[in-house]
């Protein structure tokens, strides 16, 4: 077990100290020592969030924060403009038609990055458009969207700007506040490190104002509900307490060394991934490559699906392959989490060792090497 | 902290190997590994529900799987009864009115139960009603209500009936299938000994065909999503890997043991209780005392908020007090959770050091060993 690595795009890899203190002997969240917990969390998130505006503490996955999102500020009958670019997207279209909405989907290809441009010429011929739903990062297709100039435009319209920000906030630059979006969501299992099970959410001051009176019912995911409850230094339902303990150990971490230099360890896995690859022949899936995961195209002739699981089965590296039309077409590798420079160099070593079982043209003691040297040649700085 | 104790209604105590395996290193949900514990879990939640049913699993607290229930069932502008005998009633009342429910409330004195006889003759005269909510505990109030009786009753008549059992399933004995239980909720912080989370929801056929004409607009609650995705052998949204992995282990302990010696084990605790609370002179505030949590009157002329404060910060024995207008009159002990006989010793010869200090005429050391010959008395059979 200790030889294994988990390099997917969500869960991801924990700390040690993370570890540690989901083994700790519950404790009640009516504590006193809870309740400085969870005030320090809050507090911190906001900075993970780069925002003034409170963020939320949800017991779901990322897809309940997505639903979240919707119940308090989608009124049924209201036209949505949906950045589908994969699964995920999809999904989100799909959630906003279940309550009510009237879903015009913008389709990418996939591996591609929607067009500002586009959106910009849709909103002007559909000024009926209340809501905008994108991915920060497409995960199924390893795709980052330019949410900065999307937010741009949807913030110079009436329309709230949504953004799935679940495989990227706390992995690279998201910026709730200065850059005007209007509703974000982040899930535990990814740059937070923490095991899957809650969600972050955050609202700005016009989604709060549409919320208050958007009719659409809601009591689980109701965040007025819940913003009341944390401003009496309380959640609305029971706490998460595990996790939440675990929270305030990472966020206390990223904030000592700042939010920059967590984005610069992400960065730099990413980098690595796709230099190594490069020097292995695998080229990129994605046309937008994300700095949170890596899609590398499988190789022409090979079985992706065969590639992964024997991977996994023989040299315990977990990736994700592809799904729907990518399945079988692309390895994900992710840079969230807890990862050191041996688990980078064993997987890209370990990943050649995979293809060279599958008469791939590659030599593994060269692949390590050249990882090593990359990792050295760029350092993280200090 | 070695020394604190928590006997709350939930969170409760965890198994050290619960602890252990909190702190595994994490693995992705897409594998072998989780595929087989996925498995042995939903086959295992079969028999701790007494159900032949699936059972399914959410991500989210008890509230959740309330809320799964209603939106899987409830379509608006039907007629509800609600059985209102503490807080979570209450909370259960007002979430079927936001999802359009027409809701008659049956209101209890707290810590009373339900007279089934009452709840006969209302469906009789309103033969309209579509949905019967009762929780099997009130947490609030320590008080179990007879679920066989209503169950009986409601069964008889075109209503459903719901049951919010997140502080009685598996703590106590409750049978799906033999009483006709349309809909059941169970906690993960409470009898299944995990940290807050997960819950865990079964519906009976007859609840399965209501949901799939049900009209209310629901995703992440979706109960016929979930269960299509269990019969892939995958769960639909992001499994929570650390907490699914603890429960696995949990429902095998009990699973070898047989769920007849964890009821008895939890019977033991809260019969402990009830004869010491009752030799220390601190009467019971239900009429009809759960086998999950006991509420102990707070002796006339006591503050019971201070009591509760100081045998925690003083004595680190966290029990709960009561809410709204139980508040400062009562203190909740748990039963639920990974209780040794030295806890519970412990927890009462505090308890009488916590009363002394408010100048309660009491006698500690006798209370520890009162609490020594009752359980040398009462020993578990093997």
């Amino acid at each position: 077990m200790s030889n294994a690595i988990l390099l997917a795009p969500g869960p991801v890899q924990l700390h040690p100290e993370v570890q540690k203190i989901l083994a700790h002997p519950m404790i009640h969240h009516r504590t006193p020592e809870f309740d400085a917990i969870l005030a320090r969390v809050l507090l911190n998130l906001k900075s993970f969030f780069q925002t003034k505006m409170p963020v939320l503490i949800q017991t779901s996955t990322g897809s309940g924060g997505m639903e979240a999102l919707l119940v308090n500020l989608l009124n049924p009958g209201e036209e949505v403009l949906a950045i589908v670019s994969g699964k995920f997207g999809e999904r989100w279209a799909d959630m906003a038609e279940v309550y009510g909405g009237r879903v015009h989907r913008l389709n990418c290809d996939w591996g591609k990055p929607v067009d500002p441009s586009e959106v910009k010429k849709f909103l002007q011929s559909n000024p009926n458009i209340k809501i905008v739903l994108t991915q920060a990062t497409e995960t199924s297709t390893a795709t980052g969207h330019d949410i900065k100039a999307l937010a741009d435009i949807v913030s110079k319209t009436d329309a709230l700007f949504l953004v799935d920000g679940i495989t990227a906030v706390g992995a690279y630059d998201i910026r709730m506040d200065e850059w005007k979006i209007d509703g974000l969501v982040a899930g535990s299992q990814k740059a937070v490190m923490l095991p899957t099970g809650l969600c972050f959410v955050c609202l700005s001051e016009r989604a709060w104002a549409k919320a208050k009176v958007c009719k659409t019912p809601r009591f689980y995911f109701d965040l007025q509900k819940e913003l009341n409850a944390n401003q009496k230094g309380e959640t609305y339902f029971s706490s998460a307490v595990a996790h939440i303990k675990a929270l305030d150990f990472v966020l206390n971490e990223i904030s000592k060394s700042g939010l920059e230099k967590h984005f610069a360890e992400q960065r730099r896995r990413a980098d690595f991934t796709r230099a190594l690859s490069a020097q292995m022949g695998l080229s990129l899936y994605s046309a937008s490559p994300s700095d949170s995961v890596t899609a590398l195209n499988v190789p022409e002739g090979l079985d992706g699906v065969k590639l992964r699981e024997h991977l996994e089965k023989k040299y315990q590296v977990t990736v994700m392959g592809g799904q729907d039309q990518a399945k079988g077409k692309i390895l994900r590798i992710g840079h969230m989490g807890y990862i050191l420079d041996h688990h980078l160099i064993e997987t890209m070593y370990r990943l050649a060792l995979a293809l060279k079982d599958f008469s791939y043209n590659i030599d593994p003691e060269k692949v390590r090497s050249l990882s090593t040297s990359w990792l050295e040649a760029h350092p993280l700085e200090q």
